[in-house]
């Protein structure tokens, strides 16, 4: 039993090795290459270190970290979905869920239960520590936007609305890092490398007429 | 004084992005390309994570899994030495503390001090902690030639009794996979994965002439 147990656990770190080959649309810092989700997650787990002493009341440091290297595991199978693909992300979760079912279940039941809810409570985004990561993780790719000049957002024309609605969940998630997030937006689009958002179009019913602001 | 923290620490984020462009020797498991320092940082905190039943007393867990996450940042300025290369390991230390003194003085200094004893505790593995995080940094490489008929091994002529001496810091540091570890070096050389040994030399002194074995 004690030697199939740990059969089952290599057979899991061996798979997820497949992690490496699985490819963001993030651009390393250089912008050399994308980034892939394996080396992504090392990065985020990082930041929970380097940004400990900003984590808001109620957050468990450890379990945010492990929530971290598993967040992305289900991307073996299900492949990595840009943020902005408004198409791709209907089908997400369902392709998610069944490779949460295949990669935890090569581990011995009782682990895989516990990394699955690791993986869930980190999708729901409702507990402080569960908050804490996503906030990471929507901040980390904000940092290698602005190191490539746009990154990302340039080569998909990316707007400052749909960043602002992207990094949305920092604001609750680590307050304390949201003037920063705030303010890096700022920058970047100071600098031209995000655009400005479209005008907004609304009915001035009053008048009759549109107004383009 | 908090801007300037969170300044240094993001400064310190955006810096060690540079880990996922340190290429190692072993290869991925599929034997596509070699494997970076930041993808293979993070493949061993998931291995903490799925080998925590087996860590001996007084393995504090969350402290290896950081541990392991800083162990390589060295790298960035001392880039990686090949574990069967002597000569490039003599000068090893003396670049990796350099290096460690740029990196981590990048941070706060509260901060950078508490990150810099964690690698020096690493590289010192005398506690319980360091030797378990070292055995499976010396086991994960294992694996990835097993998976890859002999990878790093066949390329590099690598012989068991060289393998040998790299793994066996796991016997003292995780006791619990030392026999697994000397099954899958078995397993290894019986198929032609990893060279034998070459016979041994010595002087047999009482008849005077040298035996082979």
């Amino acid at each position: 039993m004690q030697i199939n147990r740990l059969t089952q656990q290599f057979q899991f770190i061996i798979e997820i090795d497949r992690l490496k080959q699985i490819l963001r649309q993030t651009l390393l810092t250089d912008g050399s290459r994308r980034e892939n989700s394996a080396e992504h997650s090392w990065h985020l787990a990082m930041m929970a270190i380097a940004l400990a002493e900003y984590t808001p009341e109620g957050v468990d440091l450890f379990h945010a970290i492990k929530m971290l290297l598993v967040h992305d595991l289900v991307e073996i199978d299900a492949g990595d979905t840009f943020c902005y693909d408004v198409q791709g992300n209907h089908s997400k979760a369902e392709k998610e869920t069944q490779a949460a079912s295949r990669l935890f279940g090569l581990l011995p039941a009782n682990q895989g239960s516990e990394l699955r809810l690791l993986w869930e409570e980190f999708e729901a985004r409702e507990t402080p520590t569960a908050k804490f990561a996503a906030a990471l993780d929507r901040i980390q790719p904000l940092l290698h936007n602005q190191q490539t000049k746009g990154g990302t957002w340039r080569i998909h024309g990316i707007r400052r609305d749909q960043v602002m609605k992207r990094v949305a969940p920092v604001k609750t998630g680590a307050p304390e890092l949201w003037p920063f997030v705030l303010q890096l937006i700022e920058d970047c689009v100071a600098a031209g490398y995000l655009q400005e958002s479209p005008p907004t179009l609304y009915s001035d019913s009053d008048r009759g007429n549109t107004v383009s602001l």
